[in-house]
């Protein structure tokens, strides 16, 4: 897609430092790590969320996410890896072409979550599966 | 596995909000919510992370997650979702059942990320996809 950042790594419009390519999905660095060894994994064919990406696509940057995280693990010694992948702004999606954070983790990385765990109300809970129910396919 | 809670939510030794079910997988509720309508989707095979999960029960968690994502968006009107998915205490795994968070977002929930874009030097990127061009398969 045109003015697509990982469109045009992906077309060698752009430089990224690839560490692994396949027919459907391309992995480079970040070049904005949150840690050392922090990778992007994405799909060739274009798609901009998980709302919309193919199910092979999909499929295949799994497969892919799960080679690189292994990969960054033993390169780095890492403690622990996080997936991250982001869907529309407000959930701090920058580039809009899918792709998959592979993030390096160590305990003392100072790299948290700001997220605490909170216990839902019971009958909250009940009512939001009740929304999900209704319109899940 | 003995012990696992997931493991024991899929043979309903366990409650759970459950929002979807498929021959390889399930989704619920999270009890501890994010935001409303918060979900995980786990293998119905035990696996720890994604550096043991079995590429097929990978490629079945990431269509439920799909699907899961599209049904939160619509059922919230959610502006955005995250998927997040932790292996390790590093990352921040506390259940070790490999399960895909799937996170609701809106540009105002307050819950944002504690890691800022941060340009990685340019030398150490390099040495870094060596690292991972040495030992990825």
């Amino acid at each position: 897609m045109m003015d697509c950042v990982f469109c045009k790594i992906k077309d060698g419009q752009l430089p990224s430092h690839k560490v692994y390519e396949d027919s459907k999905t391309l992995a480079f660095l970040d070049i904005n790590p949150v840690t050392p060894g922090h990778c992007l994994v994405v799909p060739k064919i274009h798609s901009a969320t998980i709302f919309e990406i193919e199910l092979p696509d999909l499929m295949a940057v799994s497969a892919t996410a799960k080679k690189v995280a292994i990969a960054v693990k033993n390169a780095f010694q890492a403690e622990g890896v996080n997936i991250l992948q982001a869907n529309g702004a407000a959930a701090f999606q920058s580039v809009t072409h899918f792709h998959f954070h592979v993030i390096p983790r160590w305990g003392n990385d100072g790299k948290g979550f700001d997220w605490k765990l909170v216990r839902g109300d019971s009958a909250q809970l009940k009512l939001n599966v009740e929304r999900i129910l209704a319109v899940i396919r």
